[in-house]
């Protein structure tokens, strides 16, 4: 393994990463998210240099275990694990035994009775990879577990943000959308607010409720209003296919209100960054001028995404490597 | 090759094996079982060193054929072709050619002339793997025909109760819940007989008919008539989606009548190994407290099928390689 | 790589071979198909003798991007890919997040954005693998875009008449069945017109229309009309699956004109040649006996399409690997 972290330049394991599991950003240091983030730079180097195999996870299985359907955010882990040398599986959870009545963690046990050494795991009920992390073996990683987080989008954004600014403290990020159903929001959150960001949650009073103030957020209903004072923007969708009981009177109405278009762009600092964590719906959140202009990193975030994943495999490897159970 | 199986200690090709399909457990001679319980034995052992990688079937390309759902058999074979060095394909059977009124037998032919070698195939009506292995010239795996059979379920099972146990000559067995639709049942019948245990099966009497004695097995209509003298007790589940006509009143009267739970463990002898070919409904055929309880050994029948499976396929590889057609 | 294709004789990378994408057979040159299928007969020749790995193409990653199911044209380039060596993901598009209204230009470039090096797309839209190739910097291969093309399929559809016959220059083929809605069609027409066959489309007046003669082909609405000339049939398949409006009144009344049965081959040349893009309708556009018969070369252009796409494969990576952009 060292011959192959040597000739990226990854340097020794770091022994102040302990954990087998990552299932938030709400539950590391800021040393933490910082680590990754150096480590996912230095593969993200590696595979623009054209080293597409790094075989430092040789001998890993990873399995995809998602009850929901995300096929790029699938990918990109798969893609990932591969890149390090590690056997990827998808285990699609809605073609399996679930319906007929087992339990997750029974499902989960299953699979890794099969001599799995990491599930990454997405569900719609928050919680439900930190119920693996107590149940298995295996290491654990959350891609989405309902509203609550999906780390390594949080981290991905962050890369971008890092990459594009020199730093993030200091920073005022925004984000806006649907802050009540989105894990993005939450992950991001607590990774930002933790390396010294400003951030102001932003959107329909319906989608934005003043209790984020708890989390130690600023929050807005007006994306006119903080625009002129905002570093970075970070567009979530309307998640229109899942909108039930409709939190604003239609799409054109959102659009009006807090899409990011020219004439908005123009009321912003000179150097906004502007993220997305697709699928982008154009003329809703974002005009197509704004998505596909020099402010936008909307594909560099997809690019971060594998480098970032990358870095929490091969880190969560390491511990599982260390200590065996 | 021989360097591969040296190092794990699989000693040389063993020149009694000499088939290369596994149809099912009806076919198979006792030495025959015994020896992929052996070889299967030896690729644990390996695995659980750390030994995920044991190329012994470099070159060859396995796909799964599956007519019929099942991630987690899918997935057992996937990873044992792919711990040995093979390429493993899915050829996803619902959304292929065959809604468009092509033959089963066009459809696996058509993936054989893609320099195919082995064809792992589930299909519900029984006969369709021997149809296969009559018209092509891969190697063919019955991965479940119908209610027919399922050899390495039964392999599987039988490697379990031989590491629990030490042998399986002289045990009661008895198969508990629905014999009628059962391949699992059918292949432990086989399997367990030529190895000299005594079978029973149990169930309902919708589910098991009088019949069954022509195998050779007693039938019960009573689980708890037969606990007292059963050394391994193996927990089929009742297929509540693919019942009609329903045989028995209700769900809650089958766990009264056939659960295995606390209550009824206290019954059994002391050193009953309980099993069950997931997934399991808890609350059903088995209580939780039993299920996670010492006598199970639920998860290893899984860590097992992946062995059993490895060991499948590198003894039907070597005939393959040997007799090129 | 040279030695990898020292090993099979493939000789040094074509300098006459120039492209990045592979749209159609309609741009390429008579030059460049032969090219094509002179390099696939050296790689159908090494995987005969058993070389399942050829490793030309080692740290490439390719994604198959369909649009429209189909399971063995994507699993025949996932193995073309794989025994170049290269990583090969399956994208399922029904799965991913075009239901949440991204473009298609967005889907594909966040899959290049993972550092993806080429992109294998099916589309029920004429002309978006050529949009692709218009935004993205990846290789593109049009694995069908409705009814315009499949280069790859006339590609393996020639290298089979080559192969079987001698020669393409001077045959004359006659294209039988769906020819209006058939993308098979029109990429036959473009590839043998250029290497000198004659080409007739033949079917019943709804799916054959006189128009065809702008494309330099010989139309006919009768098939026992124009069979003692013929040299090479390839049989369409009628996709009952999509028809409405009922181009003709019934299977029957089109098996009974246009079935390739054993009265009808007692017509033909003696050495006449049958092909037929898969899955076939036994009973419809063939017979049993037919397909099954020596004249037929069906399973021989699934073998040949394994071949035709590595040699596809390896000609765009390796002009994607001396243009980097």
């Amino acid at each position: 393994m060292s011959a192959a972290a040597d000739s990226i330049g990854l340097g020794p394991f770091p022994g102040e990463w302990t954990r087998r599991h990552l299932l938030g950003l709400e539950e590391l240091s800021p040393a933490e998210i910082t680590l990754i983030l150096d480590k996912a730079e230095v593969f993200k180097q590696a595979i623009r240099r054209g080293q597409r195999r790094i075989p430092l996870l040789d001998g890993v299985t990873c399995v995809t275990l998602f009850f929901e359907n995300s096929t790029r955010t699938r990918t990109s882990f798969t893609l990932a694990a591969r890149r390090l040398g590690a056997d990827s599986i998808d285990f699609s959870a809605s073609t399996s035994s679930l319906s007929k009545g087992e339990t997750v963690i029974d499902t989960a046990k299953n699979i890794e009775a099969m001599d799995i050494d990491m599930v990454i795991v997405r569900h719609r009920t928050p919680g439900t990879p930190h119920l693996l992390a107590q149940n298995l073996r295996a290491s654990i990683i959350n891609a989405g577990d309902g509203p609550h987080e999906h780390p390594t989008q949080g981290l991905l954004d962050m890369l971008t943000i890092r990459e594009r600014r020199g730093r993030i403290e200091g920073l005022t990020v925004a984000m806006v959308g649907d802050i009540a159903h989105s894990r993005t929001a939450r992950s991001n959150i607590w990774g930002l607010k933790k390396l010294g960001a400003h951030v102001i949650v932003c959107g329909p009073s319906t989608l934005v409720s003043p209790r984020w103030k708890e989390l130690g957020v600023e929050y807005s209903w007006s994306l006119d209003a903080i625009l002129p004072r905002v570093d970075v923007l970070n567009l979530l969708r309307i998640q229109f296919e899942r909108q039930y009981g409709r939190p604003f009177p239609s799409v054109r109405e959102y659009a009006h209100l807090y899409a990011m278009n020219a004439e908005r762009l123009a009321k912003t600092k000179d150097d906004i960054l502007i993220l997305a964590p697709g699928p982008i719906n154009r003329g809703v959140e974002i005009t197509p001028d704004v998505a596909d202009g020099s402010h936008s990193a909307i594909l560099e975030q997809v690019t971060n995404g594998v480098a970032v994943r990358m870095a929490v495999l091969w880190l969560l490897s390491g511990v599982m490597n260390r200590c065996p159970s």
